[in-house]
């Protein structure tokens, strides 16, 4: 093997890894929005199961966690960084009002369109790189803290909160 | 960069990316393990919400799923493939009797030590071929249909369910 088909072996690679994380992560977007396509404003204002969060307050979590790989990888400005004082730093029911499930809904299709097409254009290369949450000294002992790893764990995150979800049916 | 540089990094970068994912799957069983550990047998006889699942049937269904891994990587045979009929091609409450839970929690401990063992052995190479469950022709269009790509898949699965079983607390 010559040196060119080494570095093309370690590109294609490298790209084979990052499509295998990205599709995973549209996997349970779509999961996620097959169920959605199915619930009505009213049922999403209730509680998951009896005693538990909501569907809404799932829904807004799920959008400013995700919103926040934005800062973290990089890619940009976050979308929506308001959220994360009713849904990240706060449990459900700390504020009397919360965005109507229409504006959620909206915004969670945004954030979806917008993560793919930042998704689409980062570099398999970029993928390997530290995020914006580790120091330099870290990442040189744990190179496997990098971007692509965030995407992992948002993955495995929003599965989490989908297995609760669908507690609720249409 | 010469040729031995590049092979070193193509075989470094599939090591990280093996690292990745496996570390991930592990962080899965941490928290699943952490729960375990405060419930009693009592109450993982439980449903986690009402009308849902009991939560012994949701362990013997993610020690069923994982334990399939075995035989879908091709790591060797499968420690508990009667749990299938059980846990997977049946719904809960299928079975007057299913096995007691401190025998599925002792085969859950089994498996998770069993499953460390393989994927610690396997070599990065050999966790981007093909496994057994798609033919030489789908895994030749679709390269990203390999062997880590189960374990991602199978994260997101413990990850989903982990969200339901936590329901139910100590």
């Amino acid at each position: 093997m010559n040196m060119q088909h080494e570095a093309t072996a370690l590109k294609e690679s490298r790209e084979l890894f990052v499509k295998m994380v990205v599709s995973n992560w549209e996997l349970q977007n779509q999961r996620l929005n097959g169920w959605l396509s199915k619930i009505s404003d009213q049922r999403l204002s209730q509680p998951v199961a009896e005693g538990k969060n909501r569907a809404v307050y799932l829904l807004g979590h799920l959008i400013a966690v995700n919103d926040g790989m934005i800062s973290l990888l990089g890619l940009g400005e976050r979308l929506y960084p308001e959220l994360d004082e009713l849904f990240v730093k706060n449990p459900d029911h700390t504020f009397d009002q919360i965005p109507p499930v229409s504006e959620l809904r909206a915004q969670w299709a945004n954030l979806n369109q917008v993560l793919s097409g930042y998704f689409a254009e980062l570099g398999a290369e970029e993928w390997f790189k530290k995020h914006n949450a580790i120091s330099d000294e870290d990442f040189a002992r744990e190179p496997h803290r990098n971007k692509l790893n965030i995407l992992i764990n948002r993955t495995n995150h929003e599965a989490y909160h989908l297995g609760q979800l669908i507690f609720l049916k249409a």
